[in-house]
């Protein structure tokens, strides 16, 4: 490859890595804006975990778990050769590694920064009421092995990414196709979404959400300025999630992608507006916010494949779904604070679906391999999930007290307030 | 034009995308920082209105009603053929069409983010004292319609970038000359701030702004530090929205334009802090923040065209004008909360007009025609934010309930409280 | 040099240097968060002043102070011509000029960004208590002359980069070797952490830290989200830091840069919040967070030669030097209260002598003139700022007056209050 346009392909990669680094403080101040200010120490130390030891994981395991065979030399032996004589993987830096247009030490970060997304989806969904320990157990099983393995099904080449391929009598492919996903709506944000459904579940509902007359609990969120910035470095982030999921600079295919991603973020956002306030007649901050982030993560599984208008529509659909999910959830009496259930799972698997419906792929043979992705990929997760989750309940305990709950995390687990200036109201 | 450059013409370009949308956060942190928390929420839904209402309505009208003619095929075309037969139009992704350096796409998504800009200016203006309903309907006008109008006049080749054009016997263009305006010190920011100063005469001051005994009132923004990091990210975002007015990642000319920016910025801010610290002897954050603010919007209409010295004393002068400009609106009695009409208004046009005066075009004749330009587009956008706003005031109303006001828009359009979790002093 | 790679090279300086700039934000939150709010005001207004002030002493004196005969024609003589005839030095603009892969202007404002820094972290430090005029007078001297001198000495071309050249009879160059500091452990980093220990010995601790009975008072921060969020907006940052200072968009080096930066951090977090909680049993986020600032700060000198286990290395012994160096700190009564000497200083000196034990350049030649590097600069910063400062004290004096300190310098320097909407808990 051209050295120039293999420097440009990687500038573009190295910053869509570092926009998508900075999805973590967008996730970070989502889940403490739309939860109790007794528990945002809690969610913060969550989130800087989760993104800390996801990268040395991923480094250590996940990546050569993910893309077996790709990488000839790679990341492990450098473990184990002595820290004088260091020898860098040549082939990680030259040019000729570079077959995807990027070196192998962008591929490395950018990756990493997607692994550690699963376990922050989830972060949300269990605020309030999972005990730390437990939590850091469970991110160390599922972004280490979990999200790495399902992401090899695909990404790494894998089944799900040939399971239409078909070959003649010489065993020559003669027809590639499979189920398809651009950027994650199913492998990031749907395996994330799982398992959040599975843990909630197992959790329980905070005290004070679901009453005994039947009556909904109102536990506001304590700051939503920082909850509202939070939905829109997210929204930044997805300029490199979803462009840097082009795997180069290529001017045609990136800049389709940001166009169609920020229509569908802007179309969710409206209907999602829209919508709930034709159902409840308030101008509904939260579920506009939700809407953004269920049109963001509804285009991810297409966003290269799809038109302006189809953009506009699986937006405008993902926004419908998050204002009909949260109502779901909540008449179900499952407890996801945040919302991240309707966001990442909901929108992620209508997203996915879309690929089959509209756009350049559009057809029900495609929309069944959409499905077969969906269904094994979820499969894999609930019964995952609820292998890791079930036995740290059974074991160290998934719950904190009940005077911890009430009092917050804040104080039990981190001996500090998050805003020890302020007085308090009480709920 | 050869691939490479393409592609990195094409990635600076959607840089300085990602961080002109950025600049709705800054906008959003500003607007909020610097009125009362029981505001907050309508600010923070205004925001996320525009910017996805913004890109929605320019890619259904504004987008080719700003650059008529410029692309054949467009947009529009790819909204009216069926969801399922995607037909992306192939200039817009082919490197033959990129005339400019950059896609199709990538024009479309920075011009947007441009474009949802001028309404997010008048936002800060009407704060915590506007209708909701009423605002949205003001937005979609200007937005999808008076902006790309006036934009263009400029932008779009229309009659003010061809002023002082001069043609031959033989119809021949012998001489090319203008109006100029870089990046929108005019065409962005007037139009704007034209239109908040419309907003703010007609909706009139909020309660106890102005007193009776002539005294002013005091009502201080809640939340400095999120004033201040919002200004900083709009800083950031100038990189964006500057440094991608070069339309291309020329080094000499973008280097050159985030030179003469940030020292403007920082030249700006600590005039208004030396000058407002002699005038009130206090070091006034407020002020320093308007004067980064009033830097910024000051070297915009000639960012590329100034150098080293110009561009400090540019932001001096714009410095000067947001400390008297602050005092004068205060003295006629137009409550303006945030400062938008000084930053982007009276600093708008200084800027404008200082192409005239410093750098590479100064002239009595360029002089001439930054005025013509400054005046043309004033008064469009004064006659039709007036037009718009006063059916709007005669029909559905502008204002809210005085019992609303003084109880705050967040509990009565949104039902929710910005932070439910700390106690209030009462103002 | 070729157009093309010039252009590449000069977009991703661009983006370093916006992502530098952007520290700027991350320092401020990281500032205000660990402090009390009654000096949020303060401490945002001096970071405000440091950005905007660093910028402009910058070009008028730093910039050609530091890398003196580098560059013919340069930022200087622009200042005196008229405003009127600009001439913009031709060489900064023209491709001919960029021998390092970029323009003049962009080079003038990546180094820019840089050397506000050194006076930011300063602020930090000797917040809460130092008289406002005193710092600006301070970061005057420290950020126009002190930071360009030491910097020169090394990235200048100055004697510590060719301390082991050893030169043939015939004035030959044979073996060049010196110092070496990538991205500035010491000469950025080490520069602050030196003047911020003078400064907190000269001013003594804040009231209320230190009590008669030999017990800590507890002075927690006021906003802790804002803090995390600082944090991950410095880490975003140092990809700018670290992979600017490359000083080219050259593929191998920058992408390990930004991996061996990203693992240092992770590695810094966790091992700062193992160890803390160890010794405290508490799940501490602020060691947590000082911890990936920590490892930040650890792998600058070195990012470039570095590989992954070597990275992981220096970020947790860095992790572990915070914990025992903010332990050490308060048993010395020094009174640091962001932990801006653990961060900056301890980990500083740490980052550069690792240069000489990890990584392609380990010897004991190399660990020799590491020392020397480190030794030489802060001789020079210890006195230099003591001079400074303790000129300061006996002049202007350092110190706000007790009723200041106690009600807080927001009233008393800037008149108004960071959140007048709250009510606030009394310490």
């Amino acid at each position: 490859m051209d050295i120039t346009l293999l420097t440009i392909n990687n500038v573009w990669m190295m910053l869509c890595t570092a926009l998508v680094f900075f999805m973590h403080l967008g996730f970070s101040l989502v889940e403490i804006g739309f939860t109790r200010q007794k528990n945002a120490i809690n969610i913060l130390f969550k989130n800087v975990f989760i993104i800390s030891i996801g990268l040395i994981l991923y480094a250590l395991i996940g990546f050569n778990l993910m893309y077996p065979g790709s990488f000839i030399g790679g990341v492990m032996p450098d473990y184990f050769i002595n820290l004088f004589g260091l020898s860098l993987p040549e082939n990680g830096l030259s040019p000729a590694y570079a077959d995807g247009g990027y070196t192998y030490y962008t591929d490395f970060l950018f990756q990493g920064m997607f692994a550690a997304t699963a376990a922050t989806i989830v972060s949300g969904a269990v605020a309030e009421r999972i005990k730390l320990s437990s939590f850091m157990i469970f991110t160390l099983f599922y972004v280490g092995l979990i999200y790495p393995i399902a992401g090899s099904w695909q990404w790494g080449g894998g089944f799900l990414s040939s399971l239409g391929n078909q070959v003649n009598e010489l065993g020559e492919t003669i027809k590639e196709a499979g189920f398809y996903d651009f950027a994650g709506s199913t492998l990031v944000h749907s395996v994330g979404g799982w398992a959040a459904l599975i843990a909630v579940y197992l959790l329980g509902s905070r005290i004070g959400k679901f009453k005994k007359n039947g009556k909904l609990g109102v536990l506001p969120g304590h700051n939503i300025p920082l909850a509202t910035a939070g939905v829109l470095i997210l929204w930044l982030g997805w300029f490199g999630f979803n462009g840097g999921s082009v795997l180069s600079a290529e001017p045609g295919a990136t800049s389709l992608v940001l166009v169609t991603t920020c229509l569908a973020a802007a179309s969710g956002g409206l209907t999602a507006f829209v919508v709930s306030f034709t159902k409840y007649k308030v101008y509904d901050l939260s579920m506009f916010l939700n809407g953004i982030l269920g049109g963001l993560v509804g285009i991810t599984a297409g966003a290269d494949q799809m038109g302006i208008t189809n953009a506009i529509v699986i937006g405008a659909i993902a926004g419908i779904i998050i204002v009909f999910g949260i109502a779901f959830l909540d008449k179900v009496k499952l407890d996801d604070p945040v919302g991240a259930i309707p966001v990442h799972l909901f929108c992620g698997i209508w997203g996915t679906l879309a690929v089959g419906i509209f756009g350049k792929m559009a057809s029900w043979e495609q929309l069944g391999y959409q499905i077969i992705g969906v269904a094994a990929v979820g499969t894999f997760c609930l019964l995952s999930s609820f292998a890791i989750l079930f036995t740290i309940k059974k074991t160290n305990g998934l719950r904190v007290s009940k005077e911890e709950e009430l009092e917050g995390l804040d104080i039990h687990e981190h001996g500090m307030d998050a805003y020890p200036d302020f007085r308090l109201n009480q709920h």
